[in-house]
């Protein structure tokens, strides 16, 4: 029997990355747009040179072969096909783009669109940690906290396509300013720019000691490497991280009593440094009803790979 | 043509409530269960009682003509048509009655059960202010806090059948002692008990003049007289209560997006007096995507006849 194949695209501010997947999760082909050369008029070269790459990439196999094309890409819903004010694209910044419209006339080939969490959580449940689960949650911790979130089995979109922003539930009431311009968000604390921004304002604030001291421009990446070596304020910076998700976490079981959470996104790279003590929290945290019962657990899904198996398992 | 019917059956601490329900929401007869009667070691005269009650009522319509049975009880889950550990239910207290086995066994048809606040949310959808939406979510505000979540047209029940407790979302963190153990849930706050326990603080504590002082016991009830009144202290606590809802209203919009939020129960008795705060909490705290966007409105559902009805929706 002949394999089945879907194309998988991400979307990005810097380069959009497109691959060509079977049905047992192997990137057969693979093709990467520079995405510099596309300014704010040029949303109908962007969609020409998207399908000519993808074409391209899809001649190895045969269009014939592919069942259909899927997307993640930031602002973009789900219902309408559309990327929305993106302001880190140009060509769709200010207007409403008919992304799988446009992709669909080109190719001949049925197109989805979802943002890139979602994208993760679809991805987690065909080729990840999520395989066989109906109820679990995507978390994904990165610049900022996405979510993605599956419930009976399929993924939760809500009234608008926009569901899904545990990013911007209010972690601490009346606390650090986010740049969605409210206060106090998880994602204000628990992504990479958060977790940087508790560095600094710990080291500026008290007599700490710590290895971070002297740094410029202290990132999520240096907090982790002097909590490697010890460094007993970038261990507690972790700490204090886990905790807020683990609390954060508790509220979450109560709306879907998932299976597990599963944590995806560069700031993972910390591993149980943060992956205990969330679990530690969440454990006080939780209803007595969820106690011992919810697996939080870290995404089974290659990192480089994730972005492009996730939008390709919407197409199946 | 002939109507079709369902039975509701609301199953209570003190008393059991049986409807016959027509597809146009009339309940066409009506009964009651005195479970006084019914001890430790009598769950299966319970369900004898139950359904010789049911068949009793459902003679008038004739039993064929009846589509099945649905059952809203504490403590019940979904998947297993079970009721555990009911506190309110001597005969289910300590134990794991198979209540859907043993009431479709007796009448020969299909019956479904689920917690009070989730039957509620199917008699909005079915009958009530939430007919033609797909993505709501239905908070019931009586001695404690309730919800039942629908999402693409279809009830949240998680992996394990009990989700939708959004009473215990932490509202205030470090707040108030739980019945569940914990603190700072929204229902410590916005329930009655937590309305009369707000009252009883804020009298206790300061210097506020109300003409509430020197009533025994406050109740909920008490609160809303006085405000009706005019009595300014009152009045501030359904602001504070509404508040606190309003807050959490926002993280709920995070997670499913809903069309509305829709309140029901015996606390919407104050009507504006709580409505308007929440209002005001909700818009001020909730993401810029869903400013707006999320109606917030009680429920079109008679209180009197809501328990039955939303059971009913059940088995629809």
């Amino acid at each position: 029997m002949d394999k089945r194949y879907t194309v998988g695209i991400d979307i990005g501010g810097q380069s959009s990355k497109i691959g060509i997947v079977s049905e047992d999760a192997e990137i057969v082909a693979r093709g990467v747009l520079d995405m510099k050369g596309f300014g704010p008029d040029d949303a109908t070269l962007f969609l020409d040179s998207l399908c000519a790459e993808v074409s391209d990439l899809a001649s190895g196999v045969g269009l014939e072969e592919i069942k259909g094309i899927g997307i993640g890409a930031p602002n973009s819903n789900y219902y309408n096909g559309t990327i929305e004010k993106a302001v880190n694209l140009p060509w769709a910044k200010d207007k409403v783009v008919h992304l799988c419209d446009g992709v669909s006339r080109r190719l001949g080939l049925p197109a989805t669109v979802t943002n890139d969490a979602n994208a993760a959580a679809l991805g987690e449940m065909t080729y990840g940690a999520a395989q066989g689960m109906k109820d679990f949650i995507e978390i994904t911790l990165g610049t900022g906290v996405g979510s993605g979130i599956v419930s009976g089995g399929k993924l939760v979109y809500g009234h608008d396509g926009f569901a899904g922003e545990l990013g911007h539930v209010t972690a601490v009431r009346g606390g650090r300013r986010c740049g969605c311009g409210r206060n106090g968000c998880l994602e204000a604390y628990a992504s990479a720019t958060g977790v940087a921004r508790t560095a600094r304002e710990w080291l500026d604030d008290g007599n700490r000691d710590s290895i971070l001291r002297g740094i410029e421009n202290i990132t999520s990446k240096d907090v982790y490497d002097a909590a490697v070596k010890g460094d007993a304020t970038a261990v507690r910076i972790f700490e204090y991280t886990g905790r807020i998700l683990g609390e954060c976490f508790a509220d979450f079981v109560t709306f879907s009593a998932p299976e597990a959470i599963i944590i995806f996104g560069g700031l993972m790279e910390a591993g149980d440094l943060l992956l205990n003590p969330i679990r530690e929290s969440f454990e006080e945290n939780v209803l007595f009803v969820w106690k011992d019962k919810v697996k939080i657990m870290r995404s089974g899904l290659r990192a480089s790979d994730a972005a492009i198996l996730g939008a390709s398992a919407l197409a199946w």
